[in-house]
């Protein structure tokens, strides 16, 4: 086995890359009216499939479409051996219910909107490195479970701000293998912790633009690329105001024609109740598994890369007078 | 490199296993008036560390043990090339404010008290498959902060019940290293979320027993090995009533003579006020890093196998009628 070709501090390029060969994406009927909604696997019939709570819902939701990922293989649960999960929820409940249900090995994961990245960027070292043969990475989220857990009850109707991001009812999962065909996680970098001190808990955007910015320049100089080296670059949730903020500090940083898109600006393009976009673990998880990974392996995109942010505070952090920390994870994915 | 030897589906026995090069426990004042408070690096003077909030704290407490497991070598928070890290507290605030004032790169976890198992299980297969150098894998917990999400704020003076374990004031951080001197991650493995249907978040001991049992067994039966093989296993916060229940457990898996203790009953033997023993992410840390590690590089044991055990529901999977998953996961640790 060839050693790993490791590019500065936090990025790291695959011996062996990592195959995504199957994966799956699950949507609400909000985020299937927008411009993808023909591109997800499974739209939900409404918001609560049927449990009690959105909070078991949400976890009805990643269960199935780690299910679903599989079952593009003919695949079931206990041929995985390996979940990586999280979500938005106090103590990860809805990947830890999903878990327990699917019966999978588990080690969870808390990295806010970052989480889809950071679960394939760990599930693409485990892979490479040869500690598992096949291992399910996914991410999800739940506007109704979130919105009162991070702020208020969606049914009290407070009119948010401007700046603010739809929390999206989605979830995407991928099946990493050492073999198989599909596109391939090429590298991949692990992103610092961030804070600029916005301090505002309605604008995440401002919260999580400097650490996509980071971690992107970051991973351009460990790995000797420009931009132009790749045909999408994509970040998880920035939302239209993050968007805009990370253009300029691009500028600032010597890169003044960097194109990218926002998963959170995608999912939702000509809803304006959304106010900035999208947000929520996903988000990026749904873009990747819904419309992304199916054009890179039809092999319209050659080598798209996908950061994934998440702004990393708490109700009782910003209560507290705290700033908001953020973090960005990056993910290449090549055509096979 | 040779490749990994790879033990039944859910454990991994390293190749080239990860040093242990340094480590560092905290704790508080209750918990250094226990038996072993002579062997914690860090005794806090308070529970504040001079900040205004418990959470506040709890961060700057995981900061300062990162530090000072980092400092036995000479070294600093920059030297570290990765940090996994998680906490009790909601959106593991306490270990992503601590990642943002080190600033090395971060991937946050969430196994609940079973995390310091998990952070050092992933830092050594990123060490051991040769993507970093140097990771800090952490954990920690703090009374008052987790008393009061979890349930009640401690200044209440809500009697708790018998089965109850004190959320322990501690944590615990070790470097793991591809060189150095010291004791050695041997192998690993990767729990299940198991639950047995106990709905009383009292009794967290009775939910992670089934967890610890399960691991235990598993990783026995991948590595062809009895308990005889390990001069000490050590289950992470069963406490009083979890470990008579695991025994039990353990008789009918076919294993009568296991013998093995506890970092919860460990942490607070004595005290009566604890009840059925100490819990939280920073217990079977602060045990590992304190008595633990020292007698293994010392030579006192040859092999042991901490096995950490987490109970993975929230207040409001609990409100909302669920029971209690878990999760434990193993290292075996073994002398120089």
């Amino acid at each position: 086995m060839a050693v790993v070709k490791k590019r500065g501090m936090q990025t790291v390029e695959f011996r062996n890359p990592p195959v995504i060969a199957s994966w799956s994406s699950t949507v609400g009927i909000k985020e299937a009216a927008g411009p993808w909604g023909q591109e997800f696997d499974w739209v939900m019939p409404d918001y609560l499939l049927g449990e009690k709570t959105w909070e078991q819902a949400e976890s009805k939701m990643m269960q199935q479409t780690v299910l679903n990922a599989l079952g593009k293989q003919g695949l079931i649960a206990s041929d995985a051996e390996l979940l990586l999960a999280g979500d938005l929820l106090n103590q990860i409940i809805s990947s830890n219910f999903a878990a327990r249900e699917l019966s999978i090995p588990f080690l969870g994961l808390y990295g806010a909107c970052s989480t889809m990245a950071q679960s394939m960027l760990l599930g693409s070292m485990l892979i490479d490195g040869d500690y598992f043969k096949r291992v399910v990475a996914a991410a999800g989220s739940h506007h109704y479970s979130a919105e009162r857990q991070y702020r208020v009850p969606v049914e009290q109707g407070v009119q948010p701000a401007l700046c603010s991001q739809w929390t999206a009812s989605a979830a995407g999962a991928v099946v990493l293998q050492d073999a198989g065909d599909g596109p391939r996680v090429t590298s991949a970098t692990v992103g610092r912790v961030i804070d600029l001190n916005q301090k505002d808990a309605a604008n995440m955007g401002a919260a999580m633009a400097p650490a996509f910015v980071d971690t992107l320049c970051i991973h351009l100089a460990d790995m000797g690329r420009s931009p132009d080296d790749y045909d999408l670059i994509l970040s998880g949730d920035l939302g239209s105001v993050g968007m805009e903020l990370a253009g300029e500090m691009l500028v600032k940083r010597g890169w003044p024609e960097v194109g990218f898109v926002d998963c959170g600006v995608m999912l939702y393009q000509g809803q304006t109740d959304v106010n900035a976009g999208g947000s929520g673990c996903g988000c990026s998880a749904a873009i990747l598994c819904g419309p992304l990974l199916k054009r890179v392996a039809a092999g319209e995109y050659g080598r798209v890369l996908l950061i994934s942010t998440g702004a990393l505070m708490s109700p009782t952090s910003s209560w507290q007078g705290e700033s908001i920390p953020a973090v960005a994870h990056a993910v290449a994915i090549e055509k096979p």
